[in-house]
């Protein structure tokens, strides 16, 4: 996703350079008849339309999924005692994802110039406040053309389900030690505020993406590391589950409960990764664009590729046992990894940067328990490191990107992401109060908040 | 979905009126440029067919996901004794389902005008007997001109889904207390019959559809509320499951087994939705139509979070606990509710829309017990009376829609379907009889009848 | 798929007669109206080749899919105490599958002509050596057009898909008793170099396709049965599950631990297999293309629905009881019954050849255990049987197929595949060895070599 507009311009030209083929070939009498003949096997404008809104429904149905994905994940990883809590949490973020991006992000996102702060030129820094409007039921293609490159329809479709992803991650890090309103109101502003306005920067146009050349295709950065920092802000307030940690440094293993549900919710993320990375190309109206997403989804699956093989030899090294949970996490980070480039690199460049991907969380895991952050998913390591990653790896195989436009990019959103979110949820903290009290958090959340036992009858 | 015809009209209007203006700009050599490159920037013929094709093929998809939802949803809502029966049932009566539309079904809902009793004009009532055939292999687009606006083997695939559909509504309000082969011969009428004959009523052009205006997009009533009906009168017949409700009027609580499966089985739903609402529009090959799809989904994904909040928030204030079991129904309800005219609200009536039917369903749940009605996954709430409401509320955003048509059509389906399902479920009781013996409900189906536990190893 | 060639001969035909269509018409100003109106309604080579491409990658991401369904099929149906380990395979094998297909397996499958031993006129036998490579980013149409009917990449993001496809099925039969080191060092070989060797014989255009006429659409043979052939293999030299089998001959149940998992895998993989069928026709950019692809999932959705009734009712007979997991695999060995020839068949004979699928995994299962042949899921009967069987079934409906190329094609193919598996298991078991020590298979593998237990709570 290079950005909203980027595209409209891109697909924009491919229709007007067939009109214009067109044009004097039918106007003059003399038209060589090589001119028309490639004008009419070129892509007709109303069909490029269809074809670039389809590419976003698609994509966006395919990125919906990846809530189930989140949702199975962390079921599988929190004790049972925690499990509807968690699917609860799942269900309702992605909700109120879908609310704020709708009354306040859409807007605040893509203010296509309307900058509340700053300008296109200028560097956009506050985009404009207002609720989405869809087009009206059916327009016709000279409506169309007056509105962009596709449905508008289909770009909320998509783009929202981007804000849920955000609001995703943050959820299992903080698991099994959270109460449901706190948690809740935070992912209000995540979702309404912090998201959307540093999404703007890049591809609402904003400072990020005129001023400082910031590439990230499909959101290591924008989307990933950002679920990454309100999380990391998150944990640090919170602390640690009870008994996770001894005096002594010792860490007491608190075992995943459902290694099926895991496992199934990364084939679920991965899949829907192919949407999330694939339609970020957001236009298939001509042979160019749709070869860039067969070349995405493809870098894609061997990012996640590299990121499980990595994560499954590291993990037998180093263990002697291939750990499962690393091995799905590694893939997790292969995918994150690949996230901010997956057009220009080879197969290989990126199954090796998904790689990479899959060793840094094999490595980070035990460093964040050694300083007592309890992630309970791990998606500090993978969406977070591997999201920096990713976003950095950009320069090796994308002439484009600058190395310092990268590494400032990721400096401004963390700083941006991490400050705001730790602002609320001291304030959270100070007010409402983050954590169950501890009778309720060894009871478990589900019988002391949700009163919906996950498995009753299998203890 | 407005009916099979309907499209046809429209998408072949489009075909034909780029071929109008394509005639004469060729014919006469002075042709105005400007006219020519409009028909070179519309969709040609073959173009809006193939992609009318994609849209109910990726639909179908879509829907036939929905068979697994209901399988997940329904597996996590009874007690583990009984989960293999209620996966076998699921499976089953998708074979069915698909296998009597095949037989009978398609024709008699989509008699194109060979009506049995009744005809287009005067209206139709019942359509005509025989087995669905699929066109031939490798048509050419002549044939398919003659055929229809998309191939009829994608709209058999596509409508054959969403028999099955409501025939998934009836096996969760009746499970843990019904035998298979009641059941399985009862999903026979439905799908053989009781669904197309409706069905025909509207869809295939019947007098619902030309006498009353009646409007229901993507079956709200026809679908859902048909599910819902033959329920009801199977869970009146059929009582309640033994020990369910005491002779004081209190009601044991039977909490489902397993949390994350109904989950899942609700996110599979709210994405195969997608294509159920998306898919009905049935038609993507022009501007005004692709646009119209993603209007669809992404009011289909609002009446979903709509539903979803509301029900989290009323059980927060009614119980003091958010319960999750009455928030994934309370996004299905916001699904149903939507159905019947997910095109023309905007994104925030949508919500609104949504947000009714799932506080219908917090409320209808605790009255259905009073009733000693025992649906026990909430399949009467979410299905029949969402779906009446969001068939009532097409009238506040479709200026087309009328309040008489709407309630008459509600009572007309709603009385055929119950009182046929309740002769049927009749004629079963008092023949092989509905329910195992008392013995074998309380050691549970799957061991009295499947032969398989679900969980051999988890007690 | 009839071969990687043959549909660039088809769709480039038609993207070629729509240009010879339209060149007179417009190099010659008296050009008849009709000519010119129909190049105007066919469709473009640029749509066709975007309509190819997007063919291609919505069935690769369905076949992805797949892989999560073998894995919860498998998940499912072994013991709890080797659950993780079986999740594990199912991630390792489709990352090596990727990997090595794209190392090795994509150029030696489909060489283009290249052949190290033959060539496509006298029969080619061993394709070339080589990476896979993707084409450039942004290809323009000219450029497109001398490469192919459809993206590279997406051609490349649906095969591997395919090869992943075949180790997943040998991972179900030899689970709970093989080390997990052998497994995978067998799954390079079988990626590497086994699946696309033997695939390149028919979809490569090699002796199979070219000398024998063989038929085989989207892999009866060259995917299911290679898979079944190399499980056989492996059983075989693997031996039987400790207790499984007691010296009176009689068997020790030993049920799977989680059918709703077991359940979804199924739908998972009837979903998938829209993909795996559906896009294997790989055109859709005419309506008879497009119309071929609608055929082809009603009448695979047709096939697992005639085995999973066959299944159910076959059952009911026998055992008295209807066997979910028998109806389990009845649909998945309809699946693989239709997939040699889904095109051909009306609705009711793709019912049919299904049917006669589920019925021989019902009669086949038991006839495996007398032979001692310990297959955990059922692979053989639904992959190697059913696949032997959907292979024959060709010559029911598709004139152009004959008894004797089938039979042939699939005597070669399965001595191959299974004499070279063969010899690899044997190699690895007189090395590296097959079988953990008694103990740890006693202990269950998760324990053993995973480290992680599945449901550590559950028992």
């Amino acid at each position: 996703m290079t950005g909203f507009k980027t595209p409209l311009r891109i697909a924009g030209g491919v229709a007007l350079a067939s009109l214009l083929l067109a044009l004097p070939a039918i106007a003059q009498d003399a038209a060589p008849a090589e001119e028309m003949v490639e004008a009419a096997a070129s892509v007709a404008p109303d069909v490029v339309f269809i074809l670039n809104t389809l590419l976003l429904l698609i994509g966006g149905f395919l990125v919906f999924w990846m809530a189930a994905g989140f949702a199975m994940v962390e079921a599988g990883m929190v004790r049972t005692k925690n499990v509807s809590m968690q699917l609860l949490k799942n269900i309702s973020l992605f909700a109120i994802a879908c609310l704020l991006y709708y009354l306040v992000g859409y807007n605040l996102m893509y203010p296509l110039g309307n900058w509340a702060i700053g300008s296109d030129e200028t560097g956009g820094f506050l985009g404009a406040f207002g609720i989405a409007v869809l087009e009206a039921v059916g327009i016709t293609a000279d409506q169309a053309d007056d509105i962009s490159y596709a449905a508008t329809s289909s770009d909320f479709f998509f783009q929202v389900m981007f804000c849920a992803t955000a609001a995703s991650i943050v959820s299992g890090t903080l698991a099994e030690r959270i109460k449901i309103w706190p948690f809740l109101i935070f992912t209000v502003v995540l979702t309404g505020l912090i998201y959307p306005i540093q999404g703007s920067w890049k591809w609402g146009g904003g400072f990020l993406d005129s001023q400082f050349g910031f590439l990230d295709f499909a959101g290591s950065t924008v989307v990933h590391s950002v679920g990454g920092w309100a999380a990391l802000a998150g944990a640090l307030l919170l602390g640690a589950r009870r008994g996770k940690y001894n005096a002594d440094g010792s860490v007491n293993a608190m075992p995943g409960s459902n290694m099926p549900l895991a496992t199934l919710g990364m084939f679920i993320l991965w899949l829907g990764w192919f949407g999330f990375n694939g339609a970020s190309q957001l236009a298939m109206g001509s042979v160019g664009d749709v070869a860039d997403v067969g070349r995405i989804m493809a870098n894609t699956n061997a990012g996640a590729v590299g990121g499980a093989l990595a994560a499954m030899v590291l993990t037998a090294i180093i263990y002697k046992k291939v750990d499962l949970t690393f091995v799905i996490n590694g893939a997790l980070a292969g995918l994150v990894s690949i996230t901010a480039e997956p057009l220009t690199p080879t197969l290989g460049a990126a199954t090796l940067i998904g790689a990479v991907g899959g060793i840094i969380v094999v490595l980070a895991v035990p460093m964040l328990d050694k300083l007592k952050i309890d992630d309970v998913v791990g998606a500090i390591p993978v969406h977070l490191l591997a999201g920096i990653w990713g976003t950095i790896a950009v320069v090796f195989t994308n002439p484009d990107a600058n190395l310092g436009g990268q590494l400032i990019s990721i400096i401004i959103v963390g700083i941006f992401t991490f400050v705001v979110s730790f602002v609320i949820w001291f304030i959270l903290k100070a007010t409402i109060g983050l954590r169950p009290s501890a009778e309720d958090e060894d009871l478990g959340l589900d019988k002391a908040e949700v009163g919906v036992e996950a498995y009753p009858e299998f203890k």
